[in-house]
């Protein structure tokens, strides 16, 4: 079976302004892109990190999903997205053994299919999977 | 400056058998070493992720870091690993930033160099740097 790699690690901060300079500067990420992402109300930088990156994930909104988690959890680690070389092969892999999925089948973003799993079948981890294969 | 890399991603976890199934089979990571480590009062997991592992931690005392840990929050990621070729040099470059240090001078354990970066300085992450050069 082909490697199965860290494609990211999503982190959520309260303000990208005040949190970038620890991972870009102090730490030494090259700085990606930055982006807002309206349709999810966030602002997402990226910071490369060998065959990964970390995302800085900020709320742009007081109502979205990761705002609410921001003010329930704090800031911190958010998600672990791997990479995969098939996510229907994954999911059905991850079916069968009766994990919980929150995407029974894969949503796509960007050419980028992915699908995320409960972290009640994970032992707490909210985990992300995309496929390695970037629709055209 | 050289590439900082993912050493590890560190899940905290309440029960390493009931945890490994998802990691290991469903996700598909070669399971390494499994160890116990009695200085630290865990049991860990090893699991490969191309560069990167996944450490799944079991605490095996109750009142252990990572067993007070687990308690108040709950199972999940736990701690961000970085890979980097002279920790000297970058605990030095950090504190020259004004980034608290939870370890000012590396610690050391099996000649593997450590040190952590406290969570208020990186917008809510426990950052542990890993010297890349292994002690003989």
């Amino acid at each position: 079976m082909p490697a199965v790699t860290v494609n990211h690690i999503a982190v959520v901060v309260e303000n990208l302004d005040t949190a970038l300079p620890f991972w870009q500067t102090a730490l030494g990420l090259p700085l990606g892109k930055v982006e807002d992402v309206p349709a999810e109300q966030v602002k997402v930088a990226f910071l490369e990190a060998g065959e990964s990156h970390v995302e800085l994930v900020q709320p742009t909104t007081a109502d979205s999903g990761i705002a609410k988690y921001l003010a329930k959890k704090g800031a911190g680690l958010h998600h672990l997205c791997f990479e995969v070389d098939d996510i229907e092969a994954a999911l059905a892999a991850m079916q069968a053994q009766g994990v919980e999925l929150i995407n029974d089948t894969p949503k796509e973003r960007g050419g980028r299919r992915y699908a995320f799993v409960h972290p009640k079948s994970t032992g707490g981890v909210l985990v992300e999977l995309y496929d390695r294969r970037v629709q055209p």
